[in-house]
C-alpha cells in the first residue's frame, strides 16, 4: 500500500514532463498563475454561448473538449502547487473550513 | 484499503457543502466555468505586480494568500468535474499523453 | 463637427456586425462577460512564458498578435457596455476619481 | 476642433495617474495583461450566479458594480495599448474586417 497520494503522483508526472523539456525555467509561480488564467479562459470559451440548459446537456464532442480543458487547468494548478510546495488537498480542506465558519457567522 | 481516490473524497466533501446550502441550482457547468475564471483572476492578482524573482520568494503572508486562492480554483474545478462526471486524474493523464504525442510529432 | 464620440461609433459598428448575423440572442450581459474572460485569457497567453524584458521588446509578429487580442477584448467590452447602456468614457473617469480618493485616504 | 481622439485623451489621464504614483516600473506589458485577466475575472464574478434573464435585468446596485468593473478592464486595456503604442480604435476596425472576411469565407 502506497502512502503517496493521487495528487502527488500526478504532480510527479507533470514535473517529469516539464523537466524532460527543460521547462523549469519558465515555470515561475507568476508565469504558472498566468497560464492558469489562459486555460480557465479556454474552458470558459467552451460555455460562453451556451444556455444554462445546453451546458447541462453537452454533446459527446463538447463533453470531450471540456474534459481536456479541465485537464489543462488542473495540470497548471498542480504544477503551481508543486513549485510552491502547496498541498492542494490540505489547502482545499482548510478553505472549506474557512467558508464553513464564514457562513455560520452570517 | 479504500479504493476511493483522494480526489473523489474531496469532491464528496465539496458536494456535501453545496448540497447543505441548496446550491446545486446555481452549479450549472456554465456557472462553474465562470466561477473558475473569477478565482483564476484572483490568483493572478496575487502575482500581477511581482517580478519573477519575487514570485519565487513569497513572504509567508503572500504564500498563505496564494495557497487559499489555489484552493478556490481547485474547489470549483473539482465541482465542475463532479457535475459533468469527469475523472480529473484520468483527464490529466489523457492530456499529458496527447501533449507527449504532439511534441514527438514536431 | 460630429458630437458622436469615437467609442459610440465603434459600438455602432460592433452592434451592426452582431445584428447582421443575428447574434443579439447570444449577447446577454452574462455571456459577454464570459467572452471577455476568454479573450483576456488569450491576451495573457501571448505573454505567459515571456520575461518582463521580452514583453517590453515584442517582435513584430508578437506585437501584431497582441494588437489583435487587445482588439478582441475591446470588442466584447464595448459590446457589453452597449447592451447595458454604460458610457465607458464616463465610467473610466468615475473610476479614476474613486481611485484618486482612495489613494488620498491612505 | 481637436484632432485628439476620446481614447487618446483617456489614455493620457490614465498615464498621468500612473506617472504621479511612479507606477511605470510595474506597468510592463506582461503585468498589465495579467491585471486585465484579474479585472475580467472580477467582472465575470458579478454575473456568475445570475441567470441569463437576471443578467439582462440588473438591479441599480448590480448595474453600478458592473459599470465600475467595466471601467477597471478598460483602464488596464487602454494602459496596455498605450505602453505598446497600439491604436485601439484602429485595432478594433482591423479585427472587425478580419472577422468579416472569415465569415464570408465559410
Amino acid at each position: 500500500v502506497s502512502d503517496v497520494s493521487d495528487l502527488s503522483e500526478l504532480q510527479s508526472e507533470i514535473r517529469a514532463f516539464a523537466d524532460l523539456r527543460d521547462w523549469q525555467q519558465f515555470h515561475t509561480p507568476k508565469n504558472l498563475a498566468m497560464a492558469i488564467t489562459g486555460e480557465a479562459g479556454e474552458l470558459a470559451a467552451e460555455f460562453q454561448w451556451l444556455t444554462a440548459d445546453e451546458s447541462m446537456a453537452l454533446t459527446p464532442e463538447q463533453h470531450e473538449a471540456v474534459r481536456l480543458e479541465i485537464a489543462d487547468v488542473a495540470i497548471y494548478l498542480l504544477r503551481l502547487a508543486d513549485v510552491l510546495g502547496v498541498d492542494v488537498e490540505h489547502a482545499v480542506r482548510d478553505k472549506l473550513a474557512i467558508n464553513e465558519r464564514r457562513f455560520l457567522a452570517t
